[in-house]
């Protein structure tokens, strides 16, 4: 099983690429193919658009890869999805997507697209506080399809989004159908007042009225508000539910976390 | 000229209301009637949606008001913005409808139904640096539509709005129609990666792509981008611009400072 680490939004650190080497090394069953391309700096982004968009058509088009695995989030994979989702080679649609957060752009994209993707942990969360267990969620999910690194509530087709991604997707070429697919979301680092904003926006959306339930996912880092908001992101996620009608499906088990589980788009 | 300040976002200060009606006293063109609305609060808003939404009702549907002027900014007027375009009243009808920010959500949804709206001053911006003049460009254009008030560089119908907002109400019910329009942005406490995705969501937006040109007011107080980001906000916004078809007009002189200039809807 040979996997692919490419990163279309920010650059990878060293030392996550060499940890997550060394705990494949260690499992024996996949070996990780980090492409260079992940440590180039333009700015913001790990290397400029046409850099990171051709790495990644690199491995979609390679028959000897069998998963691609974004190194991390950020920002910057909406400046390259949609052009990576068109023209697919052949070998593109035989192998498994898998990361999260800022990668959400390319999720919807490729589902869209009929490829087969995922939610789940990535390389560079080997640098957070218990990333070894990230790491060998994801290895376990990619390499064996491990039923244990599936986020446990799982009932229907589902699909998994940062908020805030999730919102800037919504209207542009990316959006998928949402129709009867259980929504988890998470945040991260944004403060309350722009969530409820951003639930007002998101929630406002007829394709997000079709979706079966909201999940939650967990909100961490949460931004200071001025003066305090009052409730907190639960409330917020319920009341945008109740508004739109959109039933509320109860917490999820993913976030900007070692915890983070692993949700197959369907 | 009767000029009702009501806050459908958040709270206006007690000091700004006073300096506000202080500056009218003395000009004797005008008189400012502060809803005590204006001073309830409930976590983040000046009131619960119930109490804005019928303090703006009220003064929407007084004959005695000639204009009603939103206090400030700060988030919630999306809350309510649907409701209070719902079922006009006659007199809502004659009057004119000042504000900038947040009260953007209300600009588009007012615009939408026919009513009289212009992005300018508000009377929170009584307490910045400068304040009062900002404050008698508001009144000058409230009561004699002085044209020294207006933004300099109008050519042909405009509208302009706070980034995030336009991005947060776009695919809501609230979204004007924008063919032919120039479409006048400004930006304030976003760090650049976050413009650059808002630009991403706002020139998918086949709506967005109907207008005549895109112009830049200041993009202020932006937050640190790790790592730098490389360019600036011009640059951005030039970029997307480029990408999407649509006209970039240069920059506009408006933004959240005292010299912002009012923008008539039209």
């Amino acid at each position: 099983m040979r996997i692919a680490v490419v990163a279309p939004s920010c650059a990878l650190k060293r030392e996550a690429a060499d940890r997550v080497q060394a705990i494949a090394k260690a499992r024996g069953d996949c070996e990780i193919v980090v492409h260079p391309q992940c440590f180039l700096s333009d700015g913001h982004f790990a290397g400029p658009d046409e850099a990171r968009l051709a790495a990644l058509r690199e491995v979609m088009a390679d028959p000897d890869i069998d998963a691609v695995w974004f190194a991390r989030g950020g920002y910057g994979s909406n400046r390259i999805a949609q052009a990576a989702a068109t023209a697919l080679p052949e070998a593109a649609r035989t192998k498994l997507y898998l990361g999260y957060s800022d990668a959400g752009f390319l999720h919807a994209a490729f589902h869209k697209a009929g490829l087969d993707v995922a939610w789940g942990p990535m390389p560079q969360d080997a640098m957070r506080e218990g990333g070894d267990s990230a790491v060998k969620r994801a290895l376990d999910w990619i390499v064996r399809r491990d039923p244990t690194a599936l986020e446990p509530g799982l009932s229907r087709p589902a699909m998994a989004f940062n908020l805030t991604v999730l919102s800037n997707l919504l209207g542009t070429a990316l959006e998928p159908d949402f129709t009867g697919v259980d929504l988890l979301i998470e945040e991260v680092s944004e403060h309350l007042y722009a969530t409820d904003r951003t639930m007002f926006h998101l929630t406002s959306s007829p394709n997000i009225r079709k979706a079966a339930r909201l999940r939650l996912g967990r909100v961490s880092d949460i931004l200071p508000n001025d003066p305090d908001w009052g409730t907190n992101a639960e409330a917020i996620i319920e009341d945008w539910c109740a508004r739109s009608g959109v039933p509320y499906g109860g917490r999820a088990d993913i976030g900007h976390d070692a915890a983070n589980r692993v949700v197959p788009f369907a």
